[in-house]
This record gives C-alpha cells, structure tokens and sequence, in this order.
C-alpha cells in the first residue's frame, strides 16, 4: 500500500499480527518426482492450517525478477523494494548491530587470498573461521584514517564491515571488489567528484592493510563493495501504527527488521528458541517477523531432501505457533530457492493467511500445485501486509 | 520490466529465446458448441507442448483494452504500450522499410472515392490494386511541395505513406481522414502553432493532387492520417543485451520489430518459410520473434471455421520450430481476435511457456478453459519477456 494511504487508514487495535518467513520457501518440482520440496514434506499441520486460510503467492519484487534477501524481506514488511533501496554496505552493518549512523559510509569487505601477482585466488579466503576474522579485524583497526574515524568489524567467517565516519563522505565510490576470481583487486574511484576523498581514503586504508596482511595465510588481502549510506525510511510504527518486533536470529534479518523501525527481540538460533521469544513479549507488540532460515540454506546448497527435512522441522513446531493464538498469520517466504536450481529465483512465493474474514477456497495443502487454487491468486509481495491488516480491523474505510 | 531494472540486471549468454505471435490468438466461445476457435481446432502437438509448459494468459495493455497491432506486440517485446506510443503514419513508413529520419513527418494515406459533391462513398476505392496504387503514387511523388522533401511510397492495395522531410516540420497536425463515409475530406489544421507550416504544406499537396486523381476511377482521392515522426526508443539489445531478429512477412510487424531494433530478417509468407528463416539464422541471434498472420485476418473476417483451420496449420509446423531446440519458447498471440466479434478484443491471450526451471501445472491442453489451470495466472504482456529472461538465465540478481 502507498504509505501515504497507509497514513490516512491505519488505526489502532488489540490484534497481533504474525508473519513467519520460512525462508527460500519456494520450490521447483524434483525431475523424478515432480513434486517440490514442499510438496514432498510431510508437513499435515501446515497443510491443516492450508486448509483454514486463504492461500495464494506472492511475487516479491516482480514477475521473472530473482530477489536478494533484502528485497524480498522488505517487501513483505510492506515496503516496495524497487523504491525503498539499501546499499550492500549500510544492510551489513546495520545487520550487526553497529550503530550507523547518518552520515556513515559502510561496506561488505571480504578476507580473500591473492597469489604473488596480487590476482585473487580464492574471494572468500578459504572461509577463515569467525575468530581468525576478529583478530585480523582487530588489527585492521588501528589502520589511521585522515580526517575521518575507521570502524572495522567481524562479521562471520571471511566478512567483515568497514566503516568510515566523519565530514563530507560520500557512497559514490566504485568497489574495490572485482567479484571475479583471476583479477587483482581494483582501486576505488569516485563516481561523482562528491566521492573523491572518500575513494582516497578507502584506497590508502587498503594499501595500509597490505602491511597487517602480508603473509597472513590464506586471508592475506581484502576486497571491499557496496560503499553505502544508512536509509532513512518511515517506521512501521509511523506508516502503519503497529509496535513491531522481529524475532530472527540471523545478523541480515535483524538488521533489515531494525531498518523499518522494528524492535529486535533476543533470540536463539532454533524454532523453540522463536517460540519462547514469542511468548515472553507476545504482550508488548502488535505484529511479529519471525524468521526461519534453514530452508534457504538447504536449498542454496541444492540440497532438495534436506530441504524437505528443514520444511518437516517448521511443521513440527507450528502449532506452538498457532497456539499463541495470533488474530491473523501469514506464513510465506521471501523469495523461492529451489534445490534444483541452487539459488534463489523469481518463482512466486507459496503464501497463507489464516484470520477472521477470509474468503475459503479448494487449496488444502500447502504445497506449488494445491495453492493455484487459492482464493488470492498471484499478487505482490508488498500487499501482504494491507491484507493483514484489514484482516486485523487495523484499517478505516476509504472514501465515503 | 522497467528498463532501468533491466538495464542493471540483464546479462549475456548462450540461450536461445524465441518469440512465437500467432496473431490474434485469443478466441471465443462459438455459440452452438461452446468451445473457441483454439478449443475447436485439433493441435496436438500444441497441447503436448502445453502439458511441459507454464501455462497462463497475458493481457497485452490493461484490462478491457482492445489493442492495436502496435500496442498488443510492444508489449510483447517488453515495452509498455502506454509508454512507447508510435503514431500511425510512422508505423505505417517504417513498416515498409521506408528510411524515417528523425525529423520527418509521416502519415497515412488511402486512396478513395468520393462522389460529385466531393463525399466519400468508399474509402478503400474498391481495394484499388498494389500496381494501380503504385502507378498513382509515382504521379504523385512529382507534386512540388515548398521547402520540403516530399515522398510517396506505395503500400498495398488502396494504401500509402506520404512522408515529409525539411527543417521545421511538425507532427502536431489533424487528419484529412474523416473514417467516415458520406463525409468529405478535411482540411488538415494544427493542432499547435508548430504545426501550422506543416498544415499548410500538407493542404497544398491534397489541394495538387486533385490534378492528378481527377477523373481516375474509382481512386479520385486521397485521405491522410496519423501524422507522426519516428521515435526514438531505447533497443532490445541495449536494454535486455539481446542480439533480437524478426521473421515476420508482413510490412507492419517488421516496422514494428525494427523500432525495438531487431534485425528483419527475409522470410517468405508461410510457416515452412518462417522456420526455413530461423534455421539460417540460428546462430546470430539471441532472440527471435516470429509471426503468424492468418489466424488474425480469419477472426477479423469472422470466418470462424478458417480460423480453427489456421490455428491447426500452426499445430502442423510447430514441431519443426521445437526441435531447432530454443532454450525458452514462448506462443502467444498480440491480442484475442475472436470470430464472434469479427474483430480484435480485450480478452487476455493464451500464453505458453516451455522452458528449464518452469513450475509445472495442470493446464494439459492449450486452450482458453485449461489455461485457467495454469501456474502463470493472467499478467500483464509487458513483463513475458522479463519472464522468458529469467528462465534464460539472463537476468541477475536484484538487490542484495
């Protein structure tokens, strides 16, 4: 919904809203089979719940389009991901918990090794483990940075943030990234003559960390891209009157949940974990992101049946869910990620929403084929949250 | 796609993706059996086809929007039909393979006849000849015309373009066209004093031709209409990075297809000739747009039966077009065309997509009623092509 609508219509109540994200939902029928991961799983309570909601996709950004995480969790919060833009940097670090603030220019650095040419070898150094990563960035740390404040942080395995603090920086900054092993790594040049000291100043970081570098087995230099400034976008609170939290484990989700001006709930790294976060602060909030992650993992590694198994995982603990008796529920994912493909894609997203007032429908399984004969049809992402809304009583009539 | 997305996000590779229109397409029910003219025709090759495609319909400009020609393949080609809007004269040079330059002004012409008092009874002129029209059209082409360049070009049968080339010409001028009978011509007049010079020119000329068409029966006069320049789009290979051909026989669809700046391609007026065409030019391209005729010219006459017969002569060549082996085949039509209506309609087209990667579906027959069933649903024309990129593999990720 455009947020000004949003604005005029949002009004107050008692409900709770949940959306649950499982991750890289979507799937791609298996060529023996011809059944998807999530119609393989056995999953009898998500199919029961199919059969008390109104089911449909959504497209998270549009038809044939493949969306990063960021799109497609931002859409589902209700922000249309082709307006409401983050660069990689500024996701990463707020994704941390850094503190970023406005004037800050953040980038997704990479520990990667270089062979004598200097050609990169391996972009991900061999994935250093997270402590190896910390001691490097330990030292990185104390790298001068003239007229500005360097920041550098671990991130996991071979990532990291780098940070730059100060006056007159700029993101328009080319990466030093060249995102292809073989090449060497680039230079920073500015993209707008506002960007010329900020490239200086990443590019003496660089040649500086050469000497902490040096040697340093495998991770013995650095790659840096997405020079980015922190958005600032209207909250959720603001837009639509809802005290949102999020209860996601995973550093990316927590970061793009605190961009649209959720709170950030403890929580552990399972379902049980999400379950019990739930339960302690079901009193404080109107609307809760619950993430689960697994699922996208699986399928990123091309892993169809361990995807299935991580689908059966969510079946298991979803009536804990439930039970907490949420007004309205939306279980979704952000994107698809087919075991066959690998990856993500731009497949419609396998979408439910069980709440007072629906329109019921023929799909009574929540599964690719089941859900063509949902009541909602294929729609965009980022409507998600007005339908869930109005299901909640949580919008005035428009008009007269 | 919006082409800026685009833009960021195509890729090159190897995929081969054709395009295959079966000009108005779409159909309706006959009233005593119930089935359209699809459903009434025997294409089995067409329906095995459908059983390992996406399945759904495209709506070629919005909902209950009859299309031209121009619109309903624009949005074929992935631009938005109500952006990229071309004026009727343009289409109609371009269309054979006149040379527009970018500040001529072109137009419409028909012969017609028009009685004593200068009325028009039959603004065809009885479907003069392509050769009677030639003949006319070289004695017009001597009409000197103050300070400009003047052509005319014959089309087929009654039709022709009149172009304009000199500095300060405008398109901002009214028809001479009445489109109707029992009227006499009009005075061309500007619509904006940028168009006055050109009003004047194009009123002399009608004013000249008298001479010529006087007494010539039953050609004694000519209409104009549709005054408009070339435009100047952005290309398929320069948005979507796609090396695109056009096997289309008729003058229209080439003109149409070089505007998004396809190559044409010399192609004979048949099926064999199409994939003849494609076969030699397999290895140049990326993208193929092909284009069937007959189905259109049988719904528009209202001739349902010869446009069944039509449709089953697509069903008996198709396979010689799947098994040059393009990566994504896409068969849909530019519009719906139903006999019943004797005339191109609003009726979202039949669409069809065989690709890797697809979603599989329960739509086992190309036909109006089974496409219901399909994973695609009914989505705008404008985004098949962003559809068939991505199951190319030519379109990155967005956002992070």
């Amino acid at each position: 919904m455009e947020f000004e609508l949003a604005r005029q219509l949002a009004q107050e109540n008692s409900t709770k809203i949940v959306l649950f994200v499982i991750d890289g939902l979507g799937g791609l029928p298996h060529p023996e089979t011809g059944r998807t991961e999530l119609e393989a799983a056995y999953t009898p309570r998500l199919d029961m719940i199919a059969r008390e909601s109104a089911c449909g996709f959504t497209i998270p950004v549009a038809r044939g389009i493949t969306p990063g995480s960021g799109p497609g969790h931002l859409a589902l919060f209700g922000y249309d991901p082709l307006v409401y833009n983050i660069g990689r940097g500024a996701l990463e670090a707020v994704g941390i918990d850094f503190d970023l603030q406005a004037s800050d220019i953040a980038a997704r650095g990479n520990f990667c090794t270089v062979d004598a040419e200097g050609r990169i070898t391996d972009r991900r150094a061999g994935r250093i483990s997270t402590e190896t990563c910390a001691e490097i960035v330990a030292e990185l740390q104390g790298i001068p940075v003239d007229g500005a404040q360097l920041f550098v942080e671990p991130v996991r395995e071979h990532r990291f943030v780098l940070a730059l603090r100060g006056e007159g920086l700029s993101e328009a900054v080319t990466d030093t990234d060249p995102q292809a092993e073989g090449a060497a790594p680039l230079l920073a040049q500015a993209i707008t003559p506002d960007g010329e000291r900020t490239a200086t100043l990443v590019n003496k970081f660089v040649e500086d960390s050469k000497k902490v570098l040096n040697g340093k087995n495998p991770a013995n230099a650095l790659l840096l891209r997405g020079f980015a400034k922190r958005p600032l976008w209207p909250s959720l609170g603001e837009v639509f009157k809802l005290r949102a939290a999020a209860v996601a484990h995973y550093p990316m989700y927590r970061g793009l949940a605190r961009l649209v001006g959720m709170e950030t709930l403890s929580v552990g790294p399972n379902l049980e974990d999400s379950v019990a976060t739930l339960r302690e602060n079901w009193d404080r909030f109107d609307y809760f992101f619950v993430h689960y992650k697994y699922s996208d993992t699986a399928g990123e590694d091309g892993d169809f049946d361990r995807k299935v198994t991580k689908l059966e995982e969510v079946d298991d603990h979803i009536s804990d869910l439930v039970a907490l008796g949420p007004d309205v529920l939306m279980i979704t994912g952000d994107h698809s990620t087919p075991a066959v493909m690998a990856g993500h894609s731009w497949h419609p997203v396998p979408f439910m929403l069980r709440a007072p007032n629906i329109r019921s429908d023929e799909c009574n399984m929540f599964g690719e084929t089941a859900l063509l004969q949902g009541s909602l049809g294929t729609f965009p992402a980022r409507e998600a949250l007005t339908l869930a809304m109005a299901h909640a009583g949580r919008l005035k009539k428009y008009g007269a």
